[in-house]
């Protein structure tokens, strides 16, 4: 029985026939999705042997029905057809892309990757916290090894890397990597040296260690949500130890956020940046739901939106001053701080060895030293065993601070242990292309910091919405940014915007 | 891959090799729990639509790996094996058990009935809010139709009722519960007159209409918990619209009650009939985890846990002896009472027309009139229209109350909607295995009571664990009933529990 057409959207009938199929794959991503949400906030802690016998259960069946040979054959059969649609096109590329990825994996080494990174991710944790890079490092050795054997099977044109690449972020490539790291080291480098040079963005700033209230602070991130526009009839803020956003369907998407009782800005941030992410997920057209194209397309258009309002919107001196009366209410202490006192808090630059808690200056830094790196274990350039000197040599020539020991140098991120190797560079792709972004709002608004002043976020969801939100996963990345911003990922704009905000904005405040 | 064998539990190999195939099956279990839990509790408002969809998918596809060839063919070859332990004999008979129900019944009167009584539930809705059975009538002739086709499908031996009475109790028959109820009718309504011609147990109290914080009464019900031994590290207790437990886990089961903001025993009662509940879910032997033994064996041996716990134990002197302080200091205005007053308010009789709100001596009258006017409907003999009639008829000479309209009559509860004819049986039966655990504990401990008003209920909790709880689904309920508690389902101890409590028990306090 075929699904219902859609007219304008999913009209033929084989598509149709596909999209009937394919409810139960999405009906598995719901319940894998929900069964991680509740993993992170309200689970007992006793149940969690249980979850992830359930949780391994659950992505092999959804694998095998990815794989289900009625679909496979529905889908081969869609590939020849003439006069699909956009939606219709974008639903057989992206069930292609998981048949042929799905295909070309062997089961054994989908279980030998589950079982192994499940032991180096507690392997890790215990290394990280004795510091000792040696605990760890027989699980990296084997990752790595099962990494490299993992491109092969996956294939790829001019560089293995490309295989693990493409995983993360469809279409990506070492060549395209390579020329954005070598279009904004330059910038970033330069700017990071002229504003340590001159005193607008400080170093460190007395506001970090000032204590807050965990109930006064859930005020500020709930009226901040309430201001951007977040539907709480359509999502949730709950507490996790690692905020995150989980989108169970465009009508159920969630947001997490932490309190640590310090240091605001930290809280705040991640709260803005997860409504990033959530708001991508939330506007996606509702035509689209449970069906193939009803999420965002990929790891680096998805960061570009989180990172968007995150840097773009709220590491502003309009953001800060469109909330400043709000964190004077809820928070008391903030009454001492102008609201360009708080904006160079918000936005202080200051480099140092951990990259979760790194400035915009220095964050894509950290990127690319693990860019280098990660490329070189993949084809074996780089032994493991080499990795804690090259990373800490590179983080001081790069960034300007040796990490003290492994515990913040080579051990600092979990990615690795989860053999989650070729998702870095997605952050970076994501910085640019919410410059990107940023380039398009202003030309679009003429003056998008008036309508973030006003509060009128209204104007800038419905700008993502149209130009990106909407379509979910109907375009290849790439097509889509060009389609939305009228260009390819174009690294030049995030030159732009850091000489922008680091070296022209302070003197107009 | 079979699964690992488990010494003294599970040790052949064909059931090794079920067990490792049954797993994601169990899997989707949790996964569907979980949805449901979700959806009672944080799910935001808008997410139904979508939470509808997956949840329809994933049971379809639930019955669909049920009957997976392979897992089929095992279990026919086991069914002849010799020399299984009891464990391995379980899980033949509950898997051959869930493969023939999933067999007998066509794919599309399972889709119709998931559809019918979608519509039906709102249909009821409806009708109950106008207090109109005419609005509710033709989906009520749809599901009866529909269930006795369903009865012919599944088959029976002596009446087409048992076929739907096994569905929700295995092994249940109509001559069983004719017989129960034969045994308990006449001692409840004489009892039922006795109490109601003395003074000892009120029709109504003081304390019904006095209003709680519900920060206070969380804070009771949460130290009623831990009082029980409810562990919070395997378990939560939520709020949601109606109460329930689900059990996600051996190591993870968790509770709800609600606040209505009066009559605090409500919550109090409901939360430890939820405990109950609860506590067989929790102690099931470990080694049963994720196969098809790891849980309550049926809904009358369940419903008979959540009442001994809620009117064996809690409706108890001995148990308000115990709580008196916990109320005064949290709730304050219970010290105008001492225990026996709190107790007579706790354990009040008064015959009204809504089942869910009846004391002991009434409920299974109520079923009683459900089970009656079921049996007709599935035999033909009653018909559909007839019903608010019926209902309102045997209502005043069984209970001695006649319904005002039929919102408090026919259409009080859900469960037809829901098509679910058969269930109600299980809460007589409930109650009736609850009085043999009583007589079973009480010949234990030779003084129950004691152990109750000292709070020693690990003494208890070890009691039911060890002849009930760790079996999880290992045995039929019938063959569990007398292994543990030494008899066959024998309603006498019902008329004794009654007789006891609402007779002698007065002249003692």
């Amino acid at each position: 029985m075929p699904a219902k057409p859609v007219p304008g959207v999913f009209e033929n009938p084989v598509i149709l026939e596909i999209l009937e199929r394919y409810r139960v794959v999405w009906a598995l991503g719901h319940a894998m999705g929900l069964l991680s949400w509740d993993s992170e906030t309200y689970m007992p802690p006793k149940g969690v042997e249980e979850r992830a016998i359930a949780s391994g259960e659950l992505a092999k069946l959804r694998q095998k029905l990815i794989l289900d040979p009625e679909l496979v054959k529905l889908v081969e059969k869609a590939e020849g057809l003439e006069g699909l649609n956009d939606y219709e096109r974008g639903v057989v590329r992206v069930l292609s892309r998981a048949i042929r990825i799905a295909k070309s994996l062997p089961p054994e080494l989908v279980a030998e990757e589950a079982r192994l990174s499940q032991e180096a991710r507690d392997a890790w944790k215990k290394a990280r916290s004795e510091s000792d890079f040696s605990k760890f490092k027989p699980y990296l050795e084997r990752i790595v090894e099962l990494e490299r054997r993992k491109a092969e099977h996956l294939g790829y044109e001019d560089h293995p890397y490309d295989a693990l690449l493409d995983l993360y972020e469809e279409g990506l490539r070492v060549k395209d990597m390579d020329a954005y790291f070598n279009t904004i080291i330059p910038t970033l480098r330069s700017t990071l040296e002229k504003v340590r040079s001159e005193d607008f963005y400080p170093e460190s700033h007395p506001l970090e260690s000032v204590r807050y209230e965990t109930k006064a602070m859930e005020k500020v991130n709930r009226a901040v949500l309430d201001m951007l526009g977040y539907p709480w009839d359509r999502g949730r803020l709950d507490v996790s130890a690692h905020p995150f956003t989980i989108d169970l369907g465009i009508n159920d998407v969630r947001i997490t956020t932490r309190y640590e009782g310090y240091d605001f800005r930290r809280t705040l941030f991640s709260t803005v940046h997860e409504f990033g992410h959530a708001l991508y997920e939330l506007q996606v057209d509702e035509r689209l739901k449970a069906t193939p194209l009803a999420g965002g397309v990929s790891m680096g258009v998805h960061e570009s939106q989180s990172r968007f309002w995150e840097n773009v919107i709220g590491r502003s001196p309009a953001f800060t001053a469109r909330i400043k009366e709000l964190l004077d209410e809820n928070l008391g202490f903030t009454r001492d701080y102008d609201a360009v006192e708080l904006y160079r808090y918000f936005a202080l630059v200051r480099p140092i060895p951990i990259r979760v808690d790194s400035d915009e200056l220095t964050y894509n830094l950290h990127i690319y030293l693990r860019y280098e790196l990660e490329k070189g274990m993949i084809t074996g350039e780089v032994k493991v065993e080499e990795l804690p000197q090259l990373w800490n040599d590179m983080s001081e020539n790069l960034i300007g601070v040796r990490p003290k020991n492994d515990a913040e140098g080579v051990l600092q991120d979990i990615h690795w242990s989860l053999a989650a190797i070729g998702y870095f560079p997605t952050y970076t792709l994501g910085n640019l292309i919410a410059a990107m972004v940023w380039r398009a709002a202003e030309s679009e608004f003429k003056d998008l910091y008036s309508l973030v002043e006003e509060g009128r976020f209204n104007a800038i969801r419905d700008f993502l919405r149209e130009r990106i939100h909407r379509w979910g996963s109907t375009y290849e990345p790439k097509v889509l940014v060009e389609k939305a911003l009228g260009e390819p990922v174009n690294a030049e704009r995030f030159n732009e915007y850091i000489t922008w905000k680091y070296l022209e904005l302070p003197n107009k405040l």
